[in-house]
């Protein structure tokens, strides 16, 4: 009896989702589609881009917070890399769970290699990268992160695609960057850069692929690779980006997967303080501080770097603000709700999504006016993927 | 008894065709299909490039010569433009002719509006631009090109969206370039730039929206328009850049949405000349001459910009040459058979598809190591087209 209540509670349930939501029916394209995380409820929603609809949830995804995904070069699969370890196989087409496994014990974000065929995760405990067929989450090979200093392995960040069929990852505590090929997945071969600066805590590569930059939480400064050049080693560069004298507390560290390349600047959030830095990639040094009303989380660059929109760490991450690239200043200033969490423009840049996860929004804003397209009702949103991402270097 | 042998051929005619290709369900992720013109049979074949095999054919689509085609935002459809003045709507899920109208006499290729709802078609005959509804292929709007020496109309190159929903297009007896907001459709906003160079034949945009610039046939140069900075004008950059002195015969134009942004470079193929010249985007002026083997069509860069790849004209044209970006030198030469037309890179730069007219065939290199992957059966291929063209700007 009471078996069977909880099967009628399921069912329930079920078609209460179904009822909500139009659906995904595995019969049409799905170029403008898109993936949010619901954090608190281990689930995303599917989403269109064009009609700004939900179309469908799914379920059981286990720890997703500061959870990320890539696509299959098809669109049909995201890849959602959980907090937990949990690698998650979603079918964006006919929205279901396609395959989970848990992978590791405490796992930060991942990439899908050039060739779509392998899944790299990077983890922190136990530390290294390991690869998995994109087809059916087969295990193909650990790369044990040891050094010297840390023979049981160090914790990985900052793992990203790079051309020419590589993954480019940092080594925590450890201080390395290491480039690995994967034309032999189950024995990958291996290139690292020791002693690049104290404690890369995340990382990023330029949209062409060239630059492959680890921001450094035990000094300041930026180590920088140019994958063009990789005999010339790893460079620090922009010595006083980071916490600098003021040791201001940080409340949330910048995301790096955030920096912008517009024009011949690169714009990255500063740590701790209150400004976006402008940097010339001619020389990579300083061109200007652009001063905000917080500690910046992500720099979005819109699609014809014309704008970037950054948000803000705690108190002030109701706040969204505009950045005119042409000008480096602000020139709009937007009062998004409680807890934004993340930001993706749609491919061309006519809109922006805005997960505000305290007020269970996602908000439409066209780019060009600012005005407010759309709400739609999302549980505790925190990313926002579009199925464009996957014919992208390094997202 | 005439009439019934006639269905009969046809219907023996539609199962060859079914029976040689494994069709198009409508069931599958298609972000990794692309789209080929056979231009001397009025079709195209829709290929995977993935599996790198020929899915369908859809027939009925008029003289492809010099046909291009844009695609909708969620990679259903391909609106093709025909030089017979035909518009197509091909459906790219289930393989299907959706749509056609003759929309002009003479046309010379289109684009797609940042929103997605609004095709725009250039004509030589009668010149201006027409809009129409990407839904249902309905008129809109006509832009005729008319000025005080053309009161007949100019014709019209070089057409490409831009951001902020906009079209730019070259006026190429006029000398002029129009740019029209298309926010109301049917009463296009255009403001005109005049006296731009003599004969503008073809023109680009960059990839992230900023740069519209036309060849010009009637004089050594490029006219070069900065949208960050439509209050400057155009400008004429290059002087010389074009036949130049020794007026050699040129046997082909080449293809300007063929520039390649590379770093701080642009590759334009020399007109007349066996050369690309390296431009350096910081002050415009001319970085490096690149010697070829032949007159180039097309030059493409890899979308990693460590290589361009580039095609000639005839009787160069069964070669192609790779330039290094790094060193702005030829590394390679390959035959890749008669007639090579054009080239696609896949979305993350792993291959390139080539079409070789005269060999009917479509072949697909490995970049990295210059291998040839596989050869597919094409009738007289031109154009190739991945779907991931719908999420850039000026594709």
């Amino acid at each position: 009896m009471r078996c069977l209540s909880l099967i009628c509670l399921l069912i329930i349930s079920l078609s209460a989702h179904s009822a909500k939501l139009p659906g995904c029916s595995g019969r049409e394209a799905i170029g403008d589609r898109g993936v949010i995380v619901e954090r608190a409820s281990g689930s995303v929603v599917i989403v269109n881009s064009t009609s700004q609809e939900l179309l469908c949830r799914v379920e059981g995804l286990g720890d997703l917070s500061h959870a990320s995904m890539v696509f299959s070069r098809d669109e049909q699969y995201a890849y959602i890399f959980g907090r937990d370890g949990g690698l998650s196989k979603v079918d964006v087409l006919n929205g279901r769970l396609e395959n989970r496994i848990i992978q590791a014990g405490n796992a930060i974000g991942g990439a899908i290699s050039q060739d779509g065929q392998i899944i790299a995760v990077s983890n922190y405990e136990p530390g290294g990268v390991r690869l998995f067929t994109a087809d059916t989450l087969t295990a193909l090979a650990t790369i044990e992160a040891k050094t010297d200093a840390f023979p049981e392995g160090a914790k990985v960040v900052g793992l990203t695609d790079a051309p020419e069929n590589q993954i480019i990852f940092s080594l925590y505590n450890a201080g390395e960057i290491w480039q690995a090929s994967l034309d032999n997945p189950k024995k990958p071969e291996i290139k690292k850069y020791l002693n690049i600066g104290s404690l890369p805590y995340d990382a990023l590569i330029a949209p062409d692929g060239r630059y492959y930059m680890a921001g450094l939480f035990g000094e300041d400064g930026i180590a920088k690779l140019d994958l063009w050049y990789p005999e010339k080693g790893v460079e620090k560069i922009l010595g006083d980006y980071g916490k600098g004298d003021k040791k201001l507390p940080v409340y949330k560290m910048p995301h790096l997967e955030g920096w912008t390349f517009a024009g011949d600047l690169v714009f990255l959030p500063a740590i701790g303080h209150h400004e976006v830095l402008a940097i010339k990639t001619t020389n990579w040094e300083l061109s200007s501080r652009i001063p905000l009303l917080g500690q910046p989380v992500f720099t979005m660059a819109r699609p014809d770097a014309r704008q970037i929109w950054v948000n803000f760490a705690f108190p002030n991450n109701k706040w969204l603000q505009v950045i005119d690239t042409k000008s480096a200043s602000v020139i709009k200033k937007l009062e998004a709700g409680p807890g934004v969490m993340h930001m993706e423009f749609t491919p061309r840049g006519e809109h922006i999504w805005v997960s505000v996860r305290d007020e269970n929004k996602v908000k439409i804003y066209d780019t060009r006016t600012f005005e407010l397209l759309k709400v739609l009702n999302v549980e505790s949103p925190s990313g926002i993927f579009f199925t464009a991402r996957a014919h992208k270097i390094g997202l």
